[in-house]
């Protein structure tokens, strides 16, 4: 029996599945140092820290420095472009045990079909991998896509899982207007995952007082602390397109530590590789000047409070044994994860166990296309969608469609509901030759094209209609880079070092056509998303997002 | 529908229920102070905190402090001798709006139909009382207590109430060596309260690897510490017997404060009234140096975070609207307590819903006394019970009988089971005459019996016989002084005002027999109490609690 277990070893009387000997137990409680062991049971909980503990395993942990598992309070995991078992591996190596993620991308093109896969996916891993619902699907009707998800669905989904959380509610204007089907979904659930950008005054009164808890989209301090002060917990998102840790450092203080919190939410996986994860924004805060203690209850027991997981989150009896060994403390420089009692680097995954994705392939549904399908007349001034490097907000221009850098955008529905090809203009990729496209395109996933030619802008929608999804970048005429990700058009399910080396050539194949942004293909992904202002295409057409309406790209 | 209704009056749309206008807010989140209205819906939930909320009704607010209502983390709800809703009434006057109640007092007398009281009594009242389910019924077997409540009792229990937790886990053995039964509890609850005074290094770990989350027993700040270190919730305890505030208080930092709360254990309505409650600790502690934002945390936030209750502990929308509004911040003096929304002074009760106790009278079943019970032989040297005033750990003292103040003490079983009466001495009590009896006797309630002289012993049991339980004074064959509590032997269905009356009125008759302790009564409950160090005396002997095991008076 396992409480029995727990006990025994606690008191020393019998060794423990797992010691790390020697340690340097850094508590989130006090803010202390003490050198101890911690001993496990096999159930993967902590029985006992403090001196003198025997295991039938053991770890050598002097010289290093034991924090609680890392907490990613909120991420779409299909940005890492991977199978789930993929994303665990990569974020083990920098802390992470416990994500809470919401399949809002792969339930815009699926269905409820993407909260069983994530579901079992979870049951599968030795991370936590908490799943939310995703709310908003689709989170607009100014766009096509793949599947409707209503309230009633929600609530038998929830009745099934009473564990399952809410996930980020973007609706906004229907919280405030009470939408009936959103007041629907809001009183079904008693988590909810928040989104409000820039929200304040008497409508984040309102949005708050609806039932919703936190918020991940705060961009500026006074944004931050309003929300704070409201009752919200705040996400401090450091994502591979939106950064927020600078901005808001200056809200990481111990009165404050107990209502943030990190996450990613959208996160690539070079990005990963290059900038690390929550060990990076740890490690980036305390450069900053951020105390210690500050910075890893965020990045863990507030968190984990704030999520209302009372299991995680301190290196204490009782809780999960969720451990990260640090070679250095203040540098946040991860030696060896611990997960659910488990070094990371020992997990096994029984192959039969992780879910499958192959209902998900062959999810790109739009017929073949031509250069005639990207061929438009325009002249004289329109309007242009300004891309910002590294912002998913976007500029409304007016400009002369002969003017430097305006290129042609278009997106295709690809879901096989009505065949729409909408066209705008872009100005900031800089390209000048050839096309690139994704079957990425928050939120409803529709292929986003964007290109010099109708002739290359085409190939490239139909080298992703061939992949049945993925990024694609063509030059005259010729795909000169693909990374395929056929899962609903979505992710891979090849390996994390597979789809790294396909997207560092695409990476060169891009550079080649004279792309001057960081991150092309997560500007690219961005531009249909119709509740980030200021000007978006989708496959309906030009939205003018402050109004909420569609508008004309010509403006002769 | 309460949802649309708080968004409504969030955003301003329409009037508040209730508003408190321009009244100073202290942020117990960033600890900032904001002059706003607080708005408050129909469903006694928080809508809105800013500028120009209007409402239907409208409490002025200005020169004011607003903060969260107070939490007793910990309570027996029968130490105060009264009735749940003239208790509630008490304690609203100090702004305490929840408090977790454990019925261990009724349920040792009256078995799980202890729980059923206090839940109705909950449901009939403004505040939240929140039942645990006492654990340890009885607390050990060196004692016959009226009712013994099994581990399969408690689960069909929780059963029917999930979200009551189990109350403090006070068989430490229990735990440690893993007793069947103790196991069978502990597997059957996810909220757990502890009870492990000075416990430390393994023993700890393996009581808290149980599952068990807090702990209110601690009275030096090591222990605190060390308990906060392993992950447990520290409750600061100022009861009207133990009080560990002063020692305590250096733990009381921003660092530690999320792991702390007050509560108050057992208080009487006497010491409510002269030294207030939580009220008074957070006063204190602000006195002592104790930030006033770790004060106010402890008092509430961190208590709630604590207890799992994410509704409450902050003024914020979509929070309870449990508000307490102060004259003075620093001096915590309340002005007016908010309650659910409710001011408390307007509460009205429906007598058809409040429980009915007439069920728990006739619960003093032991014969009629004589002198003859307590005449009994002694000579020479004998174990004496050293009373110490203001704590319930006695010294186990040896003395010859003929001593000063060593006076007899008898516990007279009065559940009808079998009987018992069993002697012993005791010291401190200074009585020169006379003789002072109580049917509060910790955990069992039997009658506990101090005199000078057999007769007035008898006299005194005898009069506790005729009012169905209660405190008596006896002097010279008559009674002095009585406080009937009828229902179980441990509270009373009368007002507070009349039960303090009668209270006053019983110090004095027992000042009159030369008694010098501060809390006589206290002092005399506690003397069976068979888990507190270092002698006492059950109905079935005298106990050597550091060896767990009965004992001769005599020394000859």
């Amino acid at each position: 029996m396992a409480l029995s277990e727990r006990i025994e070893i606690g008191r020393g009387e019998r060794p423990a599945a797992l010691v790390i000997k020697g340690v340097r137990v850094f508590h989130l409680t006090t803010g202390e140092f003490e050198e101890a062991d911690i001993a496990i049971a096999s159930d993967g909980v902590i029985a006992g820290v403090g001196q003198g503990y025997d295991g039938m395993r053991e770890i050598d942990g002097h010289g290093l420095t034991a924090v609680p598992g890392f907490i990613d309070a909120h991420v779409h995991i299909e940005s890492s472009l991977m199978m789930p078992s993929e994303y665990e591996k990569c974020v083990l190596m920098h802390g992470v045990t416990t994500c809470i993620c919401d399949p809002h991308e792969l339930a815009n093109v699926v269905g409820t079909d993407a909260f069983d896969f994530y579901m079992n996916a979870s049951k599968a891993l030795t991370m936590d991998m908490r799943v939310r619902l995703s709310s908003c699907v689709p989170a607009t009707n100014l766009e096509t896509s793949g599947a409707v998800v209503t309230a009633d669905e929600l609530s038998k989904w929830h009745g099934r899982h009473p564990e399952a959380g809410l996930a980020e509610f973007m609706n906004v204007p229907g919280v405030l207007f009470r939408d009936k089907e959103v007041l629907a979904k809001l009183s079904a659930f008693d988590f909810i995952d928040g989104h409000c950008p820039l929200l304040s005054g008497r409508d984040l009164n309102a949005y708050i007082a609806a039932g919703i808890r936190n918020c991940h989209e705060s961009s500026i301090p006074e944004e931050a602390r309003e929300k704070i002060r409201r009752g919200m917990q705040v996400f401090i998102r450091e994502g591979s397109d939106e950064r927020n840790l600078d901005a808001l450092m200056p809200l990481m203080t111990l009165e404050n530590s107990p209502f943030l919190a990190f996450c990613t939410d959208d996160r690539n996986p070079l990005d990963m590789e290059e900038h690390g994860h929550i060990d990076r924004m740890v490690a980036r805060a305390i450069a900053g000047g951020v105390s210690p203690l500050v910075a890893y209850r965020v990045a863990s027991w507030s968190a984990a409070r704030g999520l209302g997981l009372a299991d995680r989150g301190l290196i204490a009896p009782g809780q999960r044994a969720d451990i990260v060994l640090l070679d250095d403390f203040e540098k946040c420089s991860v030696r060896k994860t611990i997960v659910d009692g488990i070094p990371f680097d020992e997990i096994h995954y029984d192959v039969n166990a992780l879910p499958d994705a192959s209902s998900f392939k062959n999810s790109v549904k739009c017929r073949e296309v031509s250069a005639s399908d990207f061929t438009f007349d325009a002249s004289g001034r329109v309007r242009v969608i300004g891309v910002v490097d590294g912002s998913l907000v976007t500029d409304a221009l007016e400009l002369d469609v002969a003017s430097d850098d305006v290129l042609r955008v278009s997106v295709v529905e690809r879901h096989g509901k009505n065949g729409n090809i909408s066209h705008g203009f872009v100005r900031g990729f800089g390209l000048k030759n050839g096309a690139i496209a994704s079957s990425v395109g928050h939120d409803s996933h529709n292929i986003c094209v964007v290109g010099t030619n109708a002739a290359d802008m085409a190939c490239a929608v139909n080298a992703l209609r061939e992949s049945q999804g993925g990024f694609a970048a063509v030059c005259d005429g010729r795909v000169t880079g693909l990374l395929p990700l056929p899962c609903a058009g979505l992710f891979s399910d090849k390996s994390a070092d597979e789809i790294k080396r396909d997207l560092r050539k695409l990476r060169e194949s891009v550079r080649a056509l004279g792309c001057i942004l960081h991150e092309p293909f997560l500007q690219l992904a961005f531009i249909p998303l119709p509740v980030i202002p200021h000007l978006k295409l989708t496959d309906c057409g030009l939205v003018d997002v402050d109004r909420f309406s569609f508008v004309s790209p010509s403006l002769n």
